[in-house]
């Protein structure tokens, strides 16, 4: 309780969540959404050794905040997933697969293209992992900008959700698949077909075992957890649920927030009826508090990680401007997997767009490969990936809202006095 | 994101939660207050190697589960001082200041003599240490007590963590300066008396300097927060005023919760209230499930950190004993100091008891003070002390609920029927 660190961690703390909140009014003003606001005031942050400032630089690498962070980015994906039913899933599931292969196909293809065009000298490897680089989707921007512009419900944020969560898996199992090739070609040893299937197939028993376990055991917790003689059970059940499914999710190497969205998902307000029924508040009323301390510690410490050094460096913009271009193109491929008619495509297309932290992570991982003594990533396609992952992250919110509001001229956010964000407005129906 | 260090953290928090509600659950239906059903459920969780199963013993040095836990008091008191005013304060403010003087100087008294007796072949410098041990006072415990109760708006309780805070300060300045002694003593030199008076008055100058400061502050900087066109502005600038004091009070050597507590006195009704009036949430609304996700977590790695090993050492039960007894006894002199009639002074005695955390941070840095090559504080008095710390407590919530009961045998906890905690009743007026 008494010690410097733990006291420099709530400075932090309270510095991380007043300026977020200021960054989220200025982007308001301007008529952006508030998160672009957070990531700004992160990356003003990170970024005060241009003004010779360097006291904050230790946020950069600070474990509690991270941690804090990541509980953030869980929480928020829980919350999107309380908003949805396994029902209105399984309404998109068809466009939401065909959406994320594409969405992984596209930018893949055009990764590798990119890397053997403009990095002629760079291994095949160093093309192939570029490519799946590009692959990945970070859904948390995208959820919360589609909140803030209260289209959660819409059809075509369940599409993008759902393809978040496929996209995400294939993702993963790509990196894994590559990474392993990799591995293999540094010992000179073939890769093995049986390796690349177990990854493949936990990913799939994951997501879909979990979810028809979940569908089945969480009406039965809930009801047994309902007969507790305690204060705040359904609180400490349902993030005990996210928890342990994000965590399992982790375990078996899949990205934690994927099981965080699948525990809101199956948790439907009939299961915790029992609870609201004797005057209780609901469970999404009582995350929303949680998710509103944690998220803004999330986008802001991403802009804090965020080093603008990077764009100083000699060849990196082009290289990065190219890559960025790829990015966005390749994933604009996902709105010809839209299944049925009166989507708005583009507006798919566009939340599919951002890499966010995925992208980061899968750039750090690339940092470690080597293969017969040489890095796969050096130094500038970092930099040129980490702009990428920025470029791809920052067009996202407004293109979203310039997006939605073209399709709905008569919605309550294209009242001109109205800003977005300052009162969450209702989903239009 | 992805990685196994950050799922197996939230798989733990998974099973703290879930465990808390169970252990919260069984101590209810025993008529006991929740919380020690959740400290019960941490000593299960961290003992589990006496039924030969190890797996959890990570949970004991887990960084990121101890600074979440750690947070979980700063909540705690945050939310505990929301509840009061700064004018309800004042009104006990003599009071608390005799109380907490009183309930200092008797456990110093009292543990420096059972030292003396029970241990004549030890240093002076561990008796005086012993001494300073028994005067800490840990209000998590009976604060949650008097929560679960409904008395949190009591007078007691009012002068019961008014006294706490001074208590806190008063301890820690006795720590500093027995510890001052102890350090001087090794290398030969005679205590500084500057020193002395430095770490009194900067306490001093916080703990009243810091209110005055803040209560003209306050108004101020939340006026200005409620023009923020962002969402959860309310929120995060509560928290970060309550992180922002709290983190002061570390950097100066003060306990965070002293200014976690003081964060919430000055924070009043009227501060907020451009934010209730447009239809927001109000702060102590908010902060209500964060402190229900984060409390929890605190008691139950309380808990797990009970080593219960320290029980079975040769002649540590009787010392604990009687370590214990000066404990509780020394701590009912506050009962005197109580000014004004119509108080319940022996409730007052009573809530002050429990060591908690406090005691236990003063018995590890007794761990490390050295007098000419022989530890002052060896792993004998170390499981003494956290004995005491244990059964200190253990006893306060069924004493302090008994204590209240005596005095209002028509309030509803005592109907028959109800169990305590299951619904956090309306404080008696």
């Amino acid at each position: 309780m008494h010690g410097d660190p733990f006291a420099t961690l709530i400075l932090s703390l309270a510095l991380i969540l007043a300026t977020a909140k200021i960054g989220g009014h200025v982007f308001a003003r301007m008529g952006q959404p508030p998160v672009l606001g957070e990531l700004g005031a992160g990356v003003l942050l990170g970024n005060l050794t241009f003004a010779g400032f360097s006291g904050l630089e230790s946020l950069k690498s600070d474990a509690a905040l991270d941690t804090l962070s990541q509980l953030g980015a869980i929480l928020l994906l829980f919350q999107v997933g309380l908003e949805s039913t396994v029902a209105q899933m399984l309404e998109v599931g068809p466009s939401s697969f065909l959406v994320a292969t594409l969405g992984v196909i596209g930018p893949f293809v055009l990764g590798w293209g990119i890397g053997a065009w403009l990095l002629p000298d760079a291994s095949i490897y160093t093309h192939i992992f570029l490519g799946a680089t590009l692959t990945a989707t970070s859904v948390g921007i995208t959820a919360r900008v589609l909140k803030d512009l209260g289209r959660s419900q819409s059809a075509e944020a369940r599409i993008i959700l759902g393809a978040a969560v496929v996209d995400d898996v294939q993702g993963l199992v790509i990196l894994a698949v590559v990474t392993g090739i990799i591995a293999a070609a540094n010992q000179g040893v073939a890769l093995s077909y049986g390796a690349i299937a177990v990854v493949v197939l936990k990913a799939t028993v994951f997501l879909f075992g979990s979810l028809a376990l979940a569908v089945y055991v969480t009406p039965r917790l809930f009801s047994l957890a309902s007969k507790l003689e305690a204060s705040g059970v359904l609180l400490a059940f349902g993030l005990a649920f996210c928890f342990a499914l994000a965590g399992l999710a982790g375990l078996i190497g899949l990205a934690p927030i994927v099981g965080a969205f699948a525990a809101g998902l199956v948790l439907e307000d009939l299961h915790t009826r029992n609870f609201v029924n004797r005057g209780e508040r609901s469970l999404e009323h009582l995350v929303e508090p949680i998710a509103s301390f944690l998220a803004p510690i999330f986008f802001v410490m991403m802009g804090v990680r965020t080093d603008l050094h990077a764009f100083t460096q000699p060849g990196v913009v082009g290289f990065a401007t190219m890559l960025t271009l790829a990015a966005v193109a390749g994933k604009q491929l996902c709105a010809l997997g839209v299944v049925g008619k009166g989507y708005d495509r583009l507006s798919v297309g566009i939340g599919m767009t951002p890499r966010g932290e995925v992208g980061l992570i899968f750039a750090n991982i690339g940092l470690t490969l080597v293969v017969a003594g040489e890095r796969i990533v050096d130094q500038r396609i970092f930099s040129a990936v980490v702009i990428m992952v920025i470029a791809t992250t920052l067009i996202t919110p407004p293109a979203l809202k310039w997006s939605f509001g073209r399709k709905a001229p008569d919605s309550t956010l294209q009242a001109s006095g109205q800003k977005p964000g300052t009162r969450r407005p209702k989903p239009t129906p």
